[in-house]
C-alpha cells in the first residue's frame, strides 16, 4: 500500500503518500461521501444522507488508514465512513477524457470499425464508442443498408433523441425542401441543430445509396480549431466564448431559437462545446459595439475549421455508419449532382450522456478497470498511444535512412511480417514502434553517413515504456543490441542486411564478442528483440502490400490501456 | 410610423424614433439579417449567405425609412436589404419571456386547465403550455386514466424523449428499486436526473390512482429560491452559480455522472437553471478550500427551497397530469403507507425547447402577434397581470373594510355576479379588480372609519389601466362616482348600501347633485361603472359559494393580452 498517511485539519483531512500532492478533502465533502448502508442506499445506490444536512464546518475526530489502504475516518457522532485506496487514487487527479485532437493528418488513420464486430463484441464496441468519445466520430463499416437501420444503430449504446424531423431521418433531394441539408448543395462545415434545446448530443448518418460523383462528405475538429484560435488570436477566443449568437429553425410546425456562443469551455477554461451553423446563424447578441469584433472572430474561427489542413474527407459507401459528436465535429459536404446516381443518408439524434455511460458500463463488465473510472492514468495512455500513432502518420513519409521506402512502409511492413508470424500482440506493436526513436532526435536524416550514432533505440524504447509494458518497450531497446547478436552469432546475418544497415552497424558498435553475446542472450526480452530484428530487416521491400495504419490502431489501443 | 428617422454610422446603422433609446445595429449584424430570397432560402428559411463571408467592417452607403416604416439599406456592393418595422420594434427590447415568480401564495391560484379542452381548443393549449413555460410548472386536469396517456400529453406539445427510465415509467413502490422514487419513502423537493446530459427539460407526471393518506406532492419555484439567497446572501449565491457539483446514477444498464453547478445564470445575470438533487449527488468538484464554502451555501439554499412559505402542496387526484420545468421547479412527496390504496403516478420526459417551439406555432396559428415573437410588451403586460392575481391571492384573506367578508371573497362574489350577468370579459375583470386600490395605499384599514378617504378608485384605475384597455380600467375609476350617482338617481338606492358603505359615501362627497350627475351618465364607460357598482354592492354575502380566483385567471391574461 505504500507509506500512505492521513491527519485530520482544521478544514478536514491530508492524505500523503498518494500519487502527486497531498490529497486534500474538505471535511463536509468526506462525510457527504461515505458509502454505508445508513449513508447510501444499498439497492439504488442513492444517498440517503442528504448533503444539506450535513455541517459545513464538520471534520471528523480521528483518521487512520487500514491495511488495505483505506481511509477511516469517524465523526464527532460516532459514525464511521470508510474510502477504498482506489477512491482516493481516483481524487488526486482528473479522470475526464481530454479529446484527442485532430486534423487532416488523420486521414491515414481515420477510426473505422466493423459493424458484426461491434453488435457481437463487447470489446470491439468500447473501441468505436471510444473513439466518438476521444476523436469526436467513427465509422462503423458493413451496416445492413436497411431502412431505420440507423436508429438499430444508435440502441448499441443508447436511445433514439426524436426531433421534430422525425425519429431517422432521410438526407436526400426533397421537393420543396424545409432544410437546406434536402437539396443536392454543398454544405460548408457545420454542427446540427444548434437551435434546438438541447442541442442533439451526438448525430448519426447511415449511408444507404452514394452518388457516383461528389457527396463527399468533410469533418473537422472544432476543438481543434478552437484551441487553435486561442492559440493565435486570444482576443477573438474571448469574443466567440462570450458572445451568445442566436439561431433559429421555423417551418410549418417548429419554430425553435436559442441563442449560445460559439464555443463554450467549462470551468478550467478546456473547450467543451462548438456550435457552427451559418444556415440558421441569426447574429450576435448584445451590444452593437461587440458585433464587429465578433463578426471578424467568426470569419477567422470558420477559416481554420475550412481549412484544408484541419479537415478530413470522407466519401461514405453503402453500409458505412458516421457517428459525430455533435458538438464538436463539424460535418460538410461537396454538392453532388442530384441525377449521377441517387445519394442516401439516414440519420438521427442521440444523446451525448447515453454514449459515455454505455462506455463506463462496457468498462465494468469487460474488466477494464481503470478506463473512465475515474482512476488517472488509462486516459493519458490511450493519449500517448494516439500521439505515437499521430507521429508515424504525420512523419511516416520521411525517407527511412537511404533506404527506397518509408519510415510508414517500413513501420508497416515490420508490423505485417510480425502479426504473419503469429506474433504476441504486443510484439506486432513494438514491430510498429521500433524505430519511432528516429522522430524523437534532432540529428539530421543522414547522421549515420555523417558518422553519429542517433541511439535511436534507447530513446524509442524510453518513450515506448511509458505507455505500454515492457513486452512492446524492450525488444524495441534491444533491436539493435540484436543485430550485433545476429552478426556475431550468425555469419551469413550480414548478407541479409541492407548497405544502410551494414554501415549503421559499424557506428552501432559491431558484431558483439562472445562475453557480450552471451550476457545479450541471457537477458528478459532478448528472444522477442531478435524476432523483431528479422522482421525489421525484411521490411525494407519497395511496394510491398501490408494493411494501414489504421489495422493495427485497436491493438495499440488495447495494449497501451492493459500495459 | 411615427418620426422614425436611420442614419449611417462608422459602425453601423442608428434608428431613433422607436420606442426608448436609440437603436444601434453593427453594419455586419444588419447585412446578415437581410432576407431576400438572395441572402435567405425562401423554401426553408436558412441562410444562403455565409455569416463567414461578411466583412466585418461593412456599413451600408445609405439607409432611408419607407412609406411602411421599414429600413431601406443600400449595401457597398449595391445590394438592397429591407427590414420591416416590426422587426426594428422587436430589437429594441428583450423579447426573452421572463419567468413569474412564486411562493406558497400561489396555493390559491394554483395554474389547472382542462385537457378535453387544451386538446380541442388551440387557445387553451397556449394558456396551459404558457403557465408551464412561465410558472415552471401546470396541472391538466381530467387525462384520460390508461396507460402510456402521459406520452400522448407530451405529444400535445413535443416529442418523449426516452431515457433509462423508458419512454415513460410507472412511480409506485418497486422491489428492488433502482430509484428511491419507486419506495414510499418521502422525498424533499429535487429536480430529476441532473447526471443526465442532457438533463431532462420537463417532466411530466400522470396520476393514474392515488393512495389514501399521504403522498402529497410539493412544488417550490427554484427561480424565486435563488433570487431570495441573492438578494440575502450575494457571496453563498455565488459560489452555488460557480462550483459544480458532481451527480451520479448508476445501475446494471447505466453509469451517467455528470457535473453541473446548483445555479446557473445567463449572460445578463438572470438565473436559468437550478439543479437540486440529494439523491445522486457526489459533493462539490474542485479545491477543497471552496467545499465548505460550498456547503454552508447549499444548506442556506435547501433551506430556502424547503421553507413552507416558498411550497405550494398538490394532492394529485387520477387524471390529474403535473408538467414541470426540470431545471427550475423542485417537486417533492409525502411519504405515504404503501398498503394504503395503490398510488400509481406515470412518468415522462420532454424537451424544453419543443414547449418553447410548440408556443410559438401556437401564437402564430391564433393569431397572437405580439405572444412571444420577439415584440416586447406581451410578457409584460402579462406579468403585470399575474402581479395584479397575486395581490389578491396574497392580501385578499384581508377584512373587507368592515364587512363580514373578506377582500378575496367580496372580489371573487362581485366577479361571479358581472359573470352571471352575461358581462363582457373585460368588465368581468373590472369587477375581480375593482377593489384593487385598497392594496396599494399605506392608509389603515379602518380608514373610512378614521375619516379618510384613501382615494382607492383612482389607484386601482390607474394600475389597472398600465396592463388593462380602458375597458378594464375606466369602470374601476368610476366605480366610487357610480355609487355617488346611484344615491341620487335612485332614491331606494341608499336600502341596499351596508352601513360601511353608507359611511364611506360621505367621505367620498355624497349624492351627486343634478349637474354632477348627468355630467357623469355622459361618460364614457358611465354604464358599466354603474353596473359594477350594483354587483358591487351585491358582493358582500358571507359564505356565499363563488368559482376560485383561479377560474378568472385566463379571462384575466387574455384580457391583458389584447388589452
Amino acid at each position: 500500500m505504500g507509506n500512505v498517511r492521513a491527519r485530520v485539519t482544521g478544514d478536514g483531512v491530508v492524505i500523503e503518500g498518494l500519487r502527486g500532492a497531498p490529497l486534500v478533502l474538505a471535511g463536509p465533502s468526506l462525510r457527504s461521501a461515505c458509502s454505508c448502508a445508513a449513508c447510501r442506499d444499498p439497492g439504488s445506490g442513492q444517498n440517503l444522507l442528504d448533503p444539506a444536512l450535513i455541517d459545513p464546518a464538520i471534520v471528523p475526530t480521528s483518521v487512520a488508514i487500514d491495511v488495505d489502504g483505506a481511509l477511516v475516518a469517524v465523526w464527532p457522532d460516532g459514525h464511521e465512513s470508510r474510502h477504498a485506496r482506489a477512491w482516493l487514487d481516483a481524487r488526486t487527479e482528473s479522470g475526464v477524457p481530454r479529446p484527442l485532437l485532430w486534423d487532416a493528418m488523420l486521414q491515414d488513420t481515420l477510426p473505422h470499425h466493423d459493424h458484426d464486430a461491434a453488435r457481437a463484441d463487447p470489446a470491439a464496441l468500447y473501441r468505436f464508442l471510444a473513439d466518438v468519445r476521444d476523436r469526436g466520430f467513427a465509422i462503423l463499416g458493413g451496416v445492413p443498408c436497411r431502412d431505420a437501420e440507423v436508429e438499430r444503430a444508435a440502441e448499441l449504446f443508447w436511445y433514439v433523441r426524436e426531433t421534430n424531423y422525425g425519429r431517422h431521418f432521410d438526407v436526400l433531394v426533397k421537393p420543396d425542401p424545409n432544410n437546406l441539408a434536402y437539396t443536392a448543395r454543398a454544405l460548408p462545415g457545420h454542427t446540427d441543430n444548434p437551435y434546438a434545446e438541447p442541442v442533439p448530443g451526438l448525430q448519426l448518418l447511415h449511408c444507404l445509396a452514394q452518388s457516383d460523383e461528389g457527396g463527399d462528405n468533410t469533418l473537422a475538429d472544432g476543438f481543434a480549431a478552437a484551441e487553435r484560435l486561442r492559440r493565435e488570436d486570444r482576443a477573438a477566443f474571448d469574443v466567440l466564448a462570450r458572445v451568445p449568437v442566436a439561431y433559429r429553425f421555423s417551418d410549418a410546425g417548429a419554430d425553435l431559437r436559442s441563442e449560445r456562443p460559439v464555443i463554450q469551455c467549462d470551468r478550467v477554461g478546456r473547450v467543451t462545446v462548438v456550435h457552427v451553423n451559418d444556415r440558421s446563424f441569426r447574429g450576435p447578441v448584445g451590444p452593437a459595439a461587440e458585433a464587429r469584433a465578433f463578426y471578424a472572430a467568426y470569419r477567422r474561427f470558420i477559416g481554420l475549421v475550412r481549412d484544408p489542413a484541419a479537415m478530413v474527407r470522407i466519401k461514405l459507401a453503402p453500409g458505412d455508419l458516421l457517428v459525430m459528436d455533435n458538438r464538436r465535429t463539424l460535418h460538410g459536404r461537396a454538392a453532388y449532382e442530384a441525377g449521377r446516381g441517387l445519394r442516401h443518408l439516414q440519420g438521427c439524434y442521440a444523446d451525448a450522456g447515453g454514449l459515455a455511460s454505455k462506455l463506463r458500463v462496457l468498462a465494468r463488465e469487460l474488466g477494464y478497470g481503470h478506463a473512465d473510472t475515474g482512476l488517472p492514468g488509462a486516459d493519458r495512455e490511450r493519449d500517448a498511444a494516439e500521439h505515437l500513432l499521430g507521429i508515424l502518420a504525420r512523419r511516416g513519409d520521411e525517407s527511412y535512412l537511404g533506404e527506397p521506402i518509408s519510415q510508414l512502409e517500413h513501420a508497416l511492413q515490420a508490423a505485417h511480417a510480425a502479426e504473419l508470424a503469429g506474433a504476441p500482440m504486443p510484439l506486432v506493436v513494438a514491430a510498429l514502434f521500433h524505430d519511432v526513436g528516429h522522430f524523437l532526435h534532432d540529428l539530421p536524416e543522414d547522421c549515420a553517413e555523417q558518422g553519429l550514432d542517433s541511439r535511436h533505440e534507447d530513446a524509442g524504447g524510453a518513450v515506448l515504456a511509458r505507455t505500454f509494458g515492457p513486452e512492446v518497450a524492450e525488444p524495441v531497446r534491444l533491436h539493435v543490441d540484436a543485430k550485433r547478436y545476429l552478426a556475431s552469432a550468425e555469419p551469413w546475418y550480414l548478407g541479409v542486411l541492407s548497405e544502410a544497415s551494414i554501415l549503421s552497424l559499424r557506428l552501432q558498435g559491431g558484431p558483439f564478442d562472445d562475453v557480450a553475446r552471451a550476457a545479450f542472450k541471457a537477458r528478459p526480452h532478448a528472444e522477442a528483440a531478435i524476432a523483431l530484428r528479422r522482421w525489421d530487416d525484411a521490411a525494407k521491400v519497395p511496394g510491398a502490400a501490408t494493411p494501414g495504419l489504421n489495422h493495427y490502431r485497436p491493438m495499440v489501443l488495447a495494449t497501451a490501456r492493459a500495459g
